[in-house]
């Protein structure tokens, strides 16, 4: 089976990228959420800019029922809007492959709820900034890790196609036999520093990796990825890459290429805009799976806590007038 | 001894509450901070209003140079302007009793290390609000408790004439023989409450006691209380009150009375305004008595090391641009 007509379900940053490049070599359509934001991408095409330069021609339409088959669907949603995406999708394409991206764990067993398309695990690495809906930037230009879903009917042979496919069009991508190892290795990375990013309105700096004083924040970020290794080990995978030496090596790059130059960690650009978090996909399933396997998770369970705080209070606040009572 | 020259030092919602009030019975000066607001208060005086109506005349300076010798000195600046606070009376009235009302644990220790004035210990759950230099609204009208500082020289019949002198002014007071079954009470609650509120941007809404939900953050609530408590049992301090029930009730009294009302913890506010918090004081000082007594402290430590990220979000945020990088 070859792979020759892709469909990119959800036009953020990250699927704009995929979209951007794969257009130079194979049929591209686009499932967006909003009309407009097809009827742009019909109309103008989709600009890619920064780290790569493309003009696509492609096809997009916000309504399912509009796509013509496809041989891959990436999905590229955020995790709280997965849910809505695969009721989009069921009982659709059902020879399709479908991959997803999205950070956290529990998306592929999502997906599968709601139908019996192969299924292909993969995490991104790579970031961008939407200028508009006809216009991406292509920020870091990171790998995406990919392999078959165990319980998704995909091979690794079907992995490597669709790694081929990335690499022919300009992006990075490795294929794993097994995905779980990097998958996890992202997940206790994103859930231990999104979080605290996400708490302290701080993007990822220097001292997301300080241990000199008692209060420093690099102890909170190693407890909480000691905390998710355990869980890890007793659920059996053994990590792809050290989280530790992830997050020392972001930080640090980020000092030597930029100065004061921070990655801004995706839950708190999710924060800032008042949007609901990744939370219950990353540090939840952090939790979840800590039950699951018997490791208790005291420091992801307040965290988790915390940030389903903060996001309550964005409803609570809006209701209520700031200024009730003083201490 | 008679009490019958006071000094309230630090005049913000607090300080002048009880200025106000101890003015009717007493002598009273007031050290201020800025040279303004002593010249406001010398010039229209300080009026109460809310709870109890008052119009004051009083002495006050901001140069502790300036002030007669008293009898009583009510020191009422935050915990984190201490320091600089007890440098200023260092070498000053050595005859005069001090009586500490910060929230959190160390105030009276700090103090013994800038001078040999007998120290009372208080905890003040009242609270107001200052609507200008020369007027504080008197919002919850409850209790002042005090008793004498173990090591402080004092005794409790001294804490006993200051809470009669509390008392004869119209405000709520309560001596106790030893404050710290109720110092840690307060302590307790305000290290999870107060914390709680500093990084979700919540108020002290009923959510703080729910329990329905893995994610409902009455768990987190309560299992820093838990903590706390199990601290306070290896220090052998008996609680006074039991913290989580304190919880229980503030969020209860505030829906029965007010309906959605919701109590601002001051850490928010401090929050909120992007003021240094006492969160060294409060929740880190749990987590250093935790040290102390050999009781592990992790979510105490994980909330203070969150605070004071936030606290360095302020600088790092301020000397940034806000869009540098997106995931």
């Amino acid at each position: 089976m070859s792979i020759e007509r892709v469909c990119v379900i959800g036009a953020g940053a990250i699927g704009s990228l995929y979209a951007g490049h794969l257009a130079a070599v194979a049929d591209v359509q686009v499932l967006t959420r909003r009309e407009a934001h097809a009827h742009a991408l019909n109309e103008e095409g989709l600009r890619v800019s920064g780290k790569s330069e493309r003009h696509a021609r492609l096809r997009a339409s916000a309504d399912a029922g509009d796509l013509d088959d496809f041989d891959l669907g990436i999905i590229c949603t955020k995790a709280p809007d997965l849910e809505q995406t695969a009721a989009r999708l069921e009982g659709r394409f059902p020879a399709a492959t479908m991959m997803t991206i999205q950070n956290g764990l529990g998306a592929e067993e999502l997906l599968r709820r709601h139908g019996s398309w192969k299924l292909i695990s993969a995490v991104t690495f790579m970031s961008g900034h939407r200028h508009g809906d006809a216009h991406v930037e292509y920020e870091l230009d990171t790998a995406t890790w990919l392999g078959p879903y165990a319980e998704g009917g995909a091979t690794y042979e079907l992995a490597r196609q669709i790694c081929d496919l990335l690499l022919s069009s300009g992006l990075v991508a490795e294929a794993m036999p097994d995905l779980r190892p990097a998958q996890w290795s992202k997940l206790l990375f994103n859930s231990a520093v999104n979080a605290v990013a996400a708490l302290t309105d701080l993007p990822h700096v220097r001292e997301f990796a300080g241990e000199r004083e008692p209060a420093d924040l690099g102890h909170l970020v190693h407890d909480l990825i000691d905390e998710g290794r355990r869980v890890a080990q007793a659920a059996g995978i053994e990590l792809h890459e050290d989280p530790w030496e992830m997050n020392v090596r972001a930080v640090s790059v980020g000092e030597t290429q930029h100065g004061e130059y921070a990655h801004l960690p995706s839950m708190l650009e999710d924060v800032r805009a008042r949007r609901r978090t990744e939370i219950d996909s990353i540090t939840g399933a952090v939790v979840r799976e800590g039950v699951r396997v018997g490791v208790p998770t005291p420091l992801h369970t307040a965290l988790w806590r915390l940030v389903r705080g903060m996001e309550l209070s964005w409803e609570r606040n809006a209701a209520a007038p700031r200024e009730e009572a003083r201490a």
